[in-house]
């Protein structure tokens, strides 16, 4: 019945804005795109949560309502201390949210937003020739289409590989609708660490990491060209940074003792896959691993998953750009009449786009350091507050202190709540679409 | 006899090295430039920690040479736990390396950086012109003529001050050097929380805030052009910044309960202007107050001095030109097809320059985040990582948890001293002078 009643009641809003709107212009500007995307996100979800409102699942409006934008964005923060003792239909709805979510952002990222110049389409959409730069051609459509065919497709042979592994059917679609759209919600109190398996956590490990990699890249490795995504620099700092932090986290824990080898390294890269990726499954409790671990996983809040991918965060590409652009200063610096552009994929990078990204980078820490000061005021130390603020700006999950992976957000007071649910929101729709909201010069004539 | 024994040594390797240099052409170039400022730290710190050593006070090499680099660098972070205990001579030695750490700031950021085409020069100097870019005039020389001058003039009136109120003839020299050198050095084991004389503190607050001044500023507004000084942007946002933070802590505080007024005010603003000036006396300890007050105080670690002053960090200049070019970036998208470039000072700023500051400022966090990495190898925890680094990186003195304004560096192991000595001298010649030397195409022909 509370799904019955959410249906009508957003059906019946929907019907009426479609009636109420009938007569306006169909043409949209770039300012009716950026409104649009925002509202989009806030508007779905105040109605995704009527569901856990009229189940009483959920009772409190702003519990609720973080619970759905946490789900929309794919970011995985909850406030639910008894998800085991919920309906499977309310579990289900609150796994959809995610996976609705990841196929809004792959079609976000690839389509929309390049055509409001929030910039480097050029630099991850080689394969799949992107829209003109005004409208919706039928060319996005297309490109949507395949897409999301790839995405549910994943979804399924995941979902088949989890039931195989031994968990139920229903605990195997719901993590597969949460891996693919790298959000994190799990059926479990205890999230993915519920599986012991190392079958089960291998492959949710392996479709994490498709998650969190450009889908563009995938669709041409599917139709037949996967060396285009091992020549993909991205693809390749992506994997590296993987490798290496698993590599430096595994031998740790093993020389630290306790960890069998394949333990530690199946530990070491679920975390490692699971927080780069910005899913936010957790199996191993990293708070209880020394400082330097600790440390190496903080970093990994600060990269985020590869553009064109469900994950969150900066973004792979971003950071290399930006490693690429600080050694080339350097370079600058020697020759200082000598033009150094950068490259990328054999391609010059547009000076453009490398302002773009650092203004991009300077934004979410300024962001990051505002936010984390507003966010003390509500934590009971700066560690919870940095990290608070880390995990919904890069939409992963789990955080550390008062909130870290075993740990949840329900105790957090009520504007706090709100507070991160917006920061979700930012990171998710990588900032500008958000702030370019707040610049006068948006709203001039 | 300390000092005997270190002036014999640093003499006879000074002469020895001049006559082996004899034969050498004179004309430097920007790579001679670029090895020499760099040298110069290393080798000062090398010779300077003689007396140190020579005279007991300081057994261990790495002490010896962690207090030194602290002491050139005008960081201000100290390793002795028994400061009341170590002979007048020492103690004053101590303070004359921040001193003259101090002046050669001043010469660095003003004369031989700009020359190095570390950039930014056009936007600070505008009032005490500056060098040909090649080698160094007799306008350079006039230049640090002044401004020495000014410096010294500050440094006598303060310690006249701090004498009238007060403070032994001793005492009020050291902290006169070390406050004007924003280094922090105190003959006091509480440092500066030890004089709790109001007029002490305000003496030292205002000059701690003269000294995070460009210099050139006060200079124009000694000779009769103070306008020049409230009209300067950077100068207005420093000013700015210490108001808003001062109002915002002592608001706090009084709220809380538990300060007077003027004692709140008081802590507020010492703390404040300590902290942003980066010269890192303490009076109050931070750690005491609540999550949202430290939060504040950690931000300001960020910010820094003002360009040609004595204080290091990211400095005043550089966070102002990226709040900028972020809200110009905002602009830019609304405006794709507009040229939007950022204005200071009622000049057009060179896209050259921006770059630049972007680049500096992502080199500081990623070297920051890399760092606190490594650190956290010899930290009790992530906290106290984070805190050593951006102390060190910053030039500030104190940090927060283990070696918080109340503790010191001496119970760190002697390479993570070595390592914190390096970060010191990184962030004190503004990273790209150091960086430069780990570039291949530095070396190349």
């Amino acid at each position: 019945m509370a799904f019955v009643k959410s249906i009508l009641i957003t059906f019946s809003v929907g019907a009426l804005s479609f009636f109420l709107s009938k007569g306006a212009g169909k043409d949209l500007g770039k300012r009716e795109g950026y409104i649009i995307v925002s509202l989009v996100w806030v508007i779905f979800s105040i109605f995704g949560c009527l569901p856990y409102l009229f189940s009483g699942a959920i009772p409190s409006v702003t519990d609720a309502f973080f619970e759905t934008m946490s789900g929309f964005t794919t970011t995985g923060s909850s406030i639910l201390n008894n998800i085991e003792e919920l309906p499977h239909g309310i579990l289900f709805w609150r796994s959809m949210t995610q996976w609705m979510g990841g196929m809004g952002i792959i079609v976000m990222f690839l389509a929309i937003l390049p055509t409001l110049g929030i910039g480097g389409r050029e630099l991850f959409i080689a394969e799949v020739p992107g829209p003109a730069p005004d409208k919706l051609t039928p060319r996005i459509k297309e490109t949507a289409r395949n897409l999301w065919g790839l995405y549910m497709l994943f979804t399924l042979i995941e979902t088949i590989l989890l039931y195989v592994g031994g968990m139920t059917f229903f605990d195997a679609i719901n993590h597969s609708l949460t891996t693919m759209a790298t959000g994190g919600y799990s059926t479990k109190q205890a999230s993915a660490g519920f599986f012991t398996s190392p079958f089960l956590q291998y492959v949710m490990i392996f479709f994490m990491f498709v998650a969190g990699t450009n889908f563009t890249l995938s669709y041409a490795a599917i139709i037949g060209k996967p060396i285009k995504m091992f020549k993909d620099e991205e693809f390749r700092f992506y994997a590296l940074m993987v490798i290496l932090f698993t590599f430096v986290i595994s031998t740790i824990l093993v020389i630290s003792g306790g960890f069998g080898y394949e333990k530690a390294f199946r530990d070491a890269l679920f975390t490692v896959v699971s927080i780069i990726t910005t899913t936010g499954y957790a199996t191993a409790d990293y708070l209880l691993w020394t400082p330097f671990l600790g440390m190496l996983i903080f970093v990994l809040f600060f990269v985020g998953g590869s553009a064109g991918s469900t994950g969150g965060g900066v973004k792979v590409i971003r950071i290399l750009l930006l490693f690429k652009n600080s050694f080339y200063e350097l370079k600058r610096l020697v020759h200082p009449n000598a033009v150094i552009p950068i490259r990328y994929n054999a391609h010059v990078v547009d000076q453009r786009t490398v302002t773009n990204t650092l203004a991009f980078f300077v934004f979410y820490i300024i962001i990051f350091m505002i936010s984390s000061v507003l966010m003390s005021l509500w934590t009971p130390d700066i560690y919870s507050a940095f990290s608070a603020v880390a995990t919904s700006l890069g939409n992963i999950g789990p955080g550390f202190g008062e909130i870290g992976p075993m740990e949840n957000f329900s105790a957090l007071p009520a504007l706090a709540k709100w507070f991160l649910a917006f920061l979700m929101m930012l990171g998710r729709l990588e900032l500008f679409t958000v702030l370019i909201l707040f610049s006068p010069s948006f709203w001039r004539h």
